[in-house]
């Protein structure tokens, strides 16, 4: 049996279905034998086979014309793996006889995701654009661009110089691009559009599995993963579903590994957090040496040029850290010892997740959140370590950072994930072809060796590419208040990712074991667990980091509007969001007044720099901000979520309609019987 | 057949399966003859009989010693419907037997939450309890009762005079019971304990439904309403899942006729809020009364009666209201035509819950969050109509009144509950017999005449039981924070609620026909939902309606231990907390300042009656609590919620088990068909 799964030709795997049989044949061969395993797993772990896989149908060749000629692995290259083929639905059919409806499965689901992000991506872009076009009309920007005889505070001790607020002109307009009135309404739509999408594809799957005859099809029992049996085959009890013995972990050895593998990721968070807490001094380091370089259009744009700096490291550092951290979560996965393949598979999808998670978004989170907040005020800095200044913001507040941070990570993240899928693989198989000296386009081989040459299908199966989907999710809802163009980003690498991936299942890869599947996993979970955290995040950055509300403010209460009405309600509103500075109080020897990004008291007030009533009352309506967002958006979410059924009624219909002639068929059975 | 229904002893009715049978032939009877209907319904609704129905067991006769004779229902009387067996538990198994999954499934909930009631009730009472041994050592109620040369400003405008502070030295202590540091831990422990409670009754569902063989079993196709067919039997379609001709509902139709009901409850629903309204309205003006009142006891407590009576009218209007709307939600459900009882069931127990949540909670609400809020200030007061000056809280706040409301509503509810659902039966059934001059203990007539006698059970079969239950819970949790004494009423409330049903199942009903249910319907999503909010209307309670963030702002950062360590944080803050208004502005001839709480500035400020910072500090110190409580309790319940697994782990083995050994005979089958 073993020999003929791996010479027989592709007749007898022509579709999945039957290969299935097969593998469950062997699975259970393997099974009933006991402890004296025997079976393929077992050859080959012994190394008297090298691998054991379905060989793909015969070999593309250009030259077919007759349609009826072309087997499903042509057919899947012409009418989907082909860049050509970009707008097009895909043969999902197809794709499940050929690889299963695990694979399926994968590919509706990203498609879905793809074709759900059109709406997204536009609606962003018409932000963008909106932004864009009101730019020059934008209150603030126009002062702020004014205001050459505003000097701001010197944002570092040294080498810093005053500067006119005026200089920071070009950056208020792009903050207005990211800041404006669309950005809450934004923010809105894409907590909605999460809840949209999510729910559909419950439909969508509901109606594939139906398709797919899946519906009452339900997972096996599992067989044990060889590592584990191998470890444990001293202890044994009975297991309760099948009934038989087999090696158990006993709890407080189960316990220790997971102890052991939960303090192995806390370390390596630790560690993220370090790298962005070193970013952070890096920064406050390198701004000084920026601010006194002597090119001139760096001493000039020295703040710009800390970020991007500050970014490129900072996905360096991320990506660099991503590699490690592979290897390491393989290995803790492996120590914690799961009984079976799936629980292996769960435990290294959930800390590659929590991981990558944490890596990609923890520098975005501290822009967001803590960068600018903490630096106290001139005359009276907080210091790290008693040396270093914290950093500030621009004038126009923090967004702009935020928004370098995600597009920069975002973009190049991208690139790299798409090199890294097709391009590695294309090395590989170039470099093993080279290797045996043989050509791929040797007909005269029998595929199962022309197979041989191609790369088996990652361990992880199709984990690799679900995480990349559910990372970028995150981008695209997370933040997406500071940043309306990652649905477009995301969108634009999904059209590729599709026929990317397709090219590499079809080509470039061995044919992976069909299996079946019903759904997307846990993925689902994280999913909509994404969803709920995008709309908290969406939440705080409008209303703690960008300038929303403060503008509201300033305008029903604080501007000329409060009084009378006017057009020009925040006329004013830069000179009133700048508190002023006393400089003869630092005592270089300068006299007059600076101005800071601050609701503090002035110089001559009764109690300088404290937080003057204006402060408390921001605070307060940024607070009830945050409130009246999440309840209105997550009251909004629940009822998208209980307005749309999980199945599609004519579905429903039609599955009641089976049941209900099982019914009846039962019914007169029973009749017949009286 | 269907005269045997009527006339046929209870030997065949002995099990609820066989009645569930012979129901069922009846119900298809019914059907399959098609438009001709003929069957019991038909004849009945004829006048051609007057009642169908299962005929209990033998009457109970309190002389059986043999517990081998006793029959089920004798066993159901002696076991759970008698008050001795109030700590037992009910005998879910017999209940199920003779009555029907259904009942026996609200039973099994009845009991399920009694039981956790037990611990929200003991926790409740310790909350209680450290409030009233630590009241005399509060720092807020000493300098209440100790300030007897602070005057409050008049509460109205004629009659008032000014109050001495230490007038209202008794409702200070009051308050205190309710609204100290274990209020929030309570608030917290309650919105936990839902999720508990509802995640393991999910457990226990799981539990029951497997005992009672309900896993697989599902809801048969049910048929139309008669009122249905007759009223739409000229429109026909064919029904997709039994593919049989049916009358049909045109779109235009159903719509026209939802539009109509819902404006009918929300008509209601504002009848409601007027209701409310008419009240405080009242409040206002009896106020003005009591304190010009002769009877000296009135006019020294005039703000109490004023409540006291308040909160009586209230609870008369709440009762005629529940009364009126019944029957109005019975004619706006039938207006509808729904297409089967299931639906006419769903729409009326939804309209019924919100009418009645709504009408019992609306006036809580109002004073939780609306009373003593738009007040305005002295020497200008917010006024109704321009004429009725806006109610204000107590010097030590309005919880005291939200208590107050709470416990009598709940008290008297329950009561007049009680009355209504076992007093009321028995009058009647006493009333028919007396009519019919027949004594129920004739064991000489047969077992349906005696039935004939009793009470058909209610129309709306459970719905009124689970109303009364599921608007309890709300009651539970949804102000809990303003009095944790609710879990305690509850649980003596249900102690005795589960007998009497018992009771009233037992002896004073006809038998209902059994039915099958998996699990308590639409009832578990309100229950969820009720969950919800309550959380977000505790995190509001405590931050808006008590004084515990004011005090805790004081506390850290205007009282003495803002500066410096002292054992007493909240000395000064009774002063602090009020503000001053200057009398001779009223110019009625009098001088000097009297107090009124609210953070403005005094009379000699820069500002005079504007808001201070204090204000906004504590304001946003309020959101920030909400923001925090909403998070952090949210979190706990979804981790929770995710921690319980919805199946227990040995049933969950034992459902996989059973699927395995099918899996394997099949897999047998199908080797030896090779």
């Amino acid at each position: 049996l073993n020999s003929f799964i791996i010479n027989n030709k592709d007749t007898f795997f022509s579709n999945a279905t039957r290969s299935r049989i097969v593998y469950h044949v062997l699975q259970r061969t393997k099974y009933e034998n006991g402890i004296s395993k025997v079976g393929i797993c077992k050859l080959i772990n012994n190394g008297a086979y090298e691998a054991a896989f379905p060989p793909h149908e015969e070999r593309i060749l250009r030259n077919y014309q007759n349609i009826s000629n072309k087997n499903n692995r042509h057919l899947l290259y012409e009418r989907w793996a082909r860049w050509g083929m970009w707008y097009k639905h895909q043969p999902l059919d197809l794709i499940r006889r050929y690889f299963g409806e695990k694979i399926g499965l994968y590919f509706a689901w990203l498609g879905w995701y793809t074709g759900m992000l059109i709406p997204a991506a536009i609606v962003g872009l018409c932000v963008f654009f909106y932004g864009l076009f009101t730019m020059n009309g934008s209150q603030v920007s126009q002062e702020i661009c004014a205001a050459a005889e505003v000097f701001m505070c010197p944002l570092c001790d040294k080498n810093c110089s005053l500067q006119r607020l005026n200089d920071s002109c070009i950056y208020a307009k792009v903050t207005y691009l990211f800041d404006n009135g669309g950005t809450v309404f934004f923010a809105i739509f894409m907590a909605i559009w999460a809840t949209v999408f999510l729910e559909f594809w419950k439909r969508r799957r509901s109606i594939l599995t139906y398709a797919w005859d899946l519906i009452e099809w339900e997972e096996e029992e599992e067989t044990l993963r060889p590592q584990f049996e191998a470890k444990y085959y001293t202890v044994e009890r009975v297991n309760p579903i099948t009934g038989k013995p087999e090696p158990h972990q006993p709890f407080s050895d189960k316990i220790t590994r997971l102890l052991i593998s939960v303090s192995g990721i806390f370390f390596m968070i630790s560690l993220v957090i370090t790298a962005v807490f070193a970013v952070v001094v890096y920064r406050l380091v390198v701004m000084e040496q920026f601010a006194s370089f002597k090119w001139s259009f760096i001493k000039q744009h020295w703040q710009f040029a800390t970020s991007a700096a500050g970014v490129c490291i900072n996905f360096v550092i991320i990506m660099m850290l991503n590699v490690a951290y592979e290897k390491i979560a393989y290995l803790l996965t492996n120590l914690e010892y799961p009984r079976t393949e799936s629980e292996w598979e769960n435990s290294f999808a959930l800390k590659m997740f929590l991981f990558q998670f944490v890596n990609l978004n923890s520098s975005i989170f501290y822009i967001a959140f803590f960068l600018g907040r903490f630096v106290g005020h001139p005359g009276n800095y907080n210091k790290l370590f008693n040396r270093w200044r914290l950093e500030e913001c621009h004038p126009s507040g923090c967004l702009i950072d935020l928004c370098l941070q995600m597009g920069v990570i975002m973009f190049l993240k991208q690139i790299w994930n798409n090199f890294m899928e097709l391009g590695y693989p294309l090395i590989q198989n170039w470099w093993s072809r080279h290797k045996i000296k043989r050509g791929i386009q040797d007909a005269s081989l029998p595929q199962w060796e022309n197979d041989w040459n191609l790369q088996p299908m990652n361990i992880h199966g199709l984990m690799d590419e679900y995480l990349e989907m559910v990372l970028q999710f995150g981008f695209t809802t997370i933040f997406v208040a500071a940043f309306p163009l990652a649905p477009l980003l995301a969108l634009l690498n999904n059209i590729i990712e599709i026929r990317l991936d397709a090219y590499k299942f079809v080509t470039q890869w061995r044919r992976p074991l069909p299996a079946r599947a019903t759904d997307i996993g846990i993925w689902y979970g994280i999913l909509e667990g994404i969803g709920i955290l995008a709309v908290i995040t969406n939440a705080f950055v409008i209303a703690i980091t960008s300038d929303y509300i403060p503008r509201l403010v300033y305008e029903y209460k604080y501007g000329p509007c409060a009084d009378r009405f006017t057009y020009i309600c925040l006329k004013g509103y830069v000179n009133n969001s700048l508190s002023f500075f006393d400089l003869s109080e630092l005592g270089i020897g300068k006299s007059g007044y600076c101005r800071y990004r601050d609701y503090r008291g002035p110089p001559w007030s009764s109690k300088p720099y404290e937080f003057t009533l204006q402060y408390w009352h921001i605070l307060a309506a940024r607070l009830a901000f945050i409130i009246v967002f999440e309840h209105l958006v997550f009251g909004i979410k629940s009822f998208i979520a209980f307005l749309i059924p999980d199945v599609p009624q004519d579905l429903y219909d039609r599955i009641r309609r089976e049941k209900y002639l099982v019914q009846e068929m039962m019914y007169e059975a029973e009749l017949e019987h009286l």
